[in-house]
């Protein structure tokens, strides 16, 4: 097993982008083991994830990459090229915040997975304006906050809210059913870093009650969606959505039996991916690269 | 082989349903080969397919069931119970008529089914604005009537279309990507007889240029819609949905070029099932009997 | 909330068999709630489930339908008919074990969806041949029995598994990825009520590491299937089947990763049909009523 | 719109790949639209995609990208890194032969494919071991040619399709539900130019009769799977699979029926993605670059 970095790039598109940071990265060195690039023709941009092997995963053996070399190299070249770009170490792992309300299914899906190793990150705190995760939280070891929300106490909640989320040193913080909208203001603190999972397959349904829609208007297939928060409502980048079968014969309360199935597969996976940087956003849409 | 008879009924919910149509059935000497029923709790309906053997296909052997006596017997219990009823039997082949416009994957594709006796129907008719399906119309041995629509001849052609239809005897029209929209008088005159196409899932991107607009909003999967047409445009209630994966990768023309596979799959699945005998319309939803 | 009755028939097909079923539960006053039945014409087999109301799920409140005397009345027609017949009221809970070895995801899946409601059974007992679920299980308060299992202990380990169904009076055996193979003599026990997760698409990739095989074989879609278990292994009539979509860029350790989201979904909604009286087995095959 | 240039490449890897391409195009000038690589860390090999503007599609106007050149500069380091590569300019147009046997589908959907510009190609040629599709052939202009096959004259016949194949320079060879087994002599001749479909999820049911075979397995999906042929029957590699579910009201010509769409995808995909030249072969698997 070997550490690996992640460089993540956004610039104008022109020639020579992928012969450029190819050419570097191999200059220092670099034994690359995935890169993928984009090109968005219509908007004349240009995306990249390149990951490359920095040194054995203990730490304690000779050779190492060297990171900071390449990274005082790399910065005039992006400087020219005009990149946004994102150089990440697989030694850090993100903190993370799980927030969620009655319906426990993701956020125990969440939970599970993380203490299974298969989410990359530290989950210091859930915050949950209910109480009945408490025990579940207390299992896993993490710190639980709960912070009730009524419309009279929305900004002091959101206070305290943000108030924990620093104190833990938060990267990411993940909706999992959490059913209380935040505010355009809680919403900028965290751009591209807030992860909500919404149980329609939107644009389809946006709002409250999604299944009742969906059973009332007679489709033939419900969805999920994971996207990033933006200020305005369900409205937000589209990481991953996914569908599954219904029929006459499916009530609401089947619709959201079946649904829940579909939000902890789409939602963990959207918080995967963003924890190995493989996600990038620009207007209202996703890069991810798999 | 056997012909078959199909019956359709749907009506207030009560006890005793199943046990009275099955036992009519039984009392007629029907041999069933399937039955289905479906109840809506929260509306209080019933319905109910059954379709049993009436005689062998050849017509020339010796047995066959009395349809006519069953007819006879089930009428006043249909009224007792306010059923509403469809007995069809299997010998009858709908007549069925194609509009379309430019893109031809739609008709090619029912044109072939029905050929390769996929779809049970007479197709006397294609009807298409444009004059690019003829010489595969001609292949197939069906009259192309060319009826060109503007604004300003919309009516005019409507009444061509609609005298063309009675003509032909029309049961069911199927508008297999045409790209006009149809008057609310031409619509109520086939009520549930309409089968639309619309390129996207809904009720997500109704309206024109779907595929531009799921691409727009950066969504993660594209579907398409088959559905009953109404007086409302892209309303009318669903019967069959898919879907298919996207990526950032795909341009709006790999939006289009992945979404005919699905149109034509959806579409011809809802012709077949209403040939079939498959599917009752309520309000704005459908049982699909499978 | 109604306590509701199930009724499951399986026998020789013949003409009248809906007929009469649902007339003697008319008489005796049922409200039927759901009834599918469904013919093998080429086995000449029948079957059908029917659910109905029996009373309030309170039990308090005054009216219930007299479930012994319908059954005093069916059992001559069932003889009459040639019926195999299972009548269970909804009140009644089954009593599940779940087997489990190193990888927890089905069993973590289950427990948590036990103690959601979503699966309506007792879940009395865990056994795993290793210790890493014991405090998982013991968090969501269900005796833990460690049973180590080697090949020179087999039958030994076998015994006691046994004795401990035998103790906690089990109905069904859920082998949540359960990595030791099970003799013809255990399974003989439990016919029909053992319920594995086999990871891969079956037929193929029967045996040890089928990931590693699907890997190697380069498929474009791996799957998961959940069947009861019989003598012969990963041979059993199948319940639930399900697929992903894989590429190139997957490693075997993708593949795991993706499959186990496949394997909790598979095995899930297969415990849940068995509870709910849904499924129907006969040859190597399954009747699962939606 | 431009006319386009590929370039494929396997090779061992090693570090500095990318960067040494990528340079190289660079240098001369390319205009990169899509550039894709894969490595298989296992196998120790690196695969790539690249596609680069070449000039306008009209071929009139004035630029244009100096193919000879880039290949005589390419060649050198290709032979330095020990590399395969195929270089394509998006003008030529393969030149594909169908066969294909009673089940007219997928001729039929190919055909229409390409005549309304879906796949990119020449198809001059039909060639079948029955008549019924010889009309259909006539009304999309291809030349047919009927040769029928028995145990005893296979070799002939074979002698024969080598023959048509050289006389019409035929690139690809796409075995259309051709229910003939061509010999191991016969597909050495196109290595990785025969694409076939057979009608089940490989590698589960493979040889004759795969939709019976799955009827009496009792599966809950069934699948088709393009492939390239070798001489193993339903053994090469896997270039797509597809899947669609099923029940136990499901009989063996419902199985048939639901297939056919399956097959008539995964064919037509198969063929699209040679024809644009984003499969790579290697042992028993593909690279399929999107």
């Amino acid at each position: 097993m070997t550490d690996t970095a992640v460089l993540l790039i956004d610039c104008p598109d022109r020639t020579g982008l992928v012969a450029r940071v190819a050419g570097l990265l191999y200059e220092h060195g670099a034994n690359i083991l995935h890169a993928d690039q984009h090109q968005d023709h219509e908007e004349g941009l240009f995306f990249m994830r390149v990951e490359w092997a920095v040194g054995p995963a203990d730490g304690r053996s000779g050779w190492a990459f060297d990171l900071e070399k390449f990274k005082a190299a790399f910065a005039p070249l992006a400087r020219e090229l005009n990149m946004r770009w994102q150089l990440t170490a697989g030694g850090e792992r993100p903190r993370v915040a799980l927030f969620c309300s009655q319906h426990l299914h993701c956020v125990a899906d969440l939970l599970y997975r993380w203490r299974a190793g298969e989410l990359v990150c530290e989950i210091p705190l859930v915050i949950s304006n209910h109480r009945n995760v408490e025990d579940m939280v207390g299992f896993y070891g993490v710190e639980f906050a709960h912070v009730p929300v009524s419309a009279a106490t929305r900004a002091e909640a959101e206070a305290r809210q943000l108030k924990l989320l620093a104190q833990h040193r938060i990267d990411l913080v993940v909706l999992a059913r959490y059913m209380q909208i935040l505010s355009p203001q809680f919403v900028e603190q965290y751009p591209a870093r807030i992860i909500n999972v919404h149980h329609s397959f939107l644009p389809a349904f946006t709002g409250a009650r999604p299944y009742h829609a969906a059973h009332a208007r007679g489709v033939k297939l419900i969805g999920a969606t994971s996207h990033y928060a933006t200020e305005v409502l369900d409205d937000g980048p589209i990481i991953e959505q996914d569908v599954v079968r219904i029929s006459h014969r499916d009530q609401v309360e089947d619709l959201v039996s079946k649904g829940r199935d579909l939000e902890r597969v789409v939602l963990s996976r959207a918080v995967r991916w963003h924890l190995e940087r493989r996600i990038l956003c620009y207007g209202k849409k996703t890069v991810v690269f798999d």
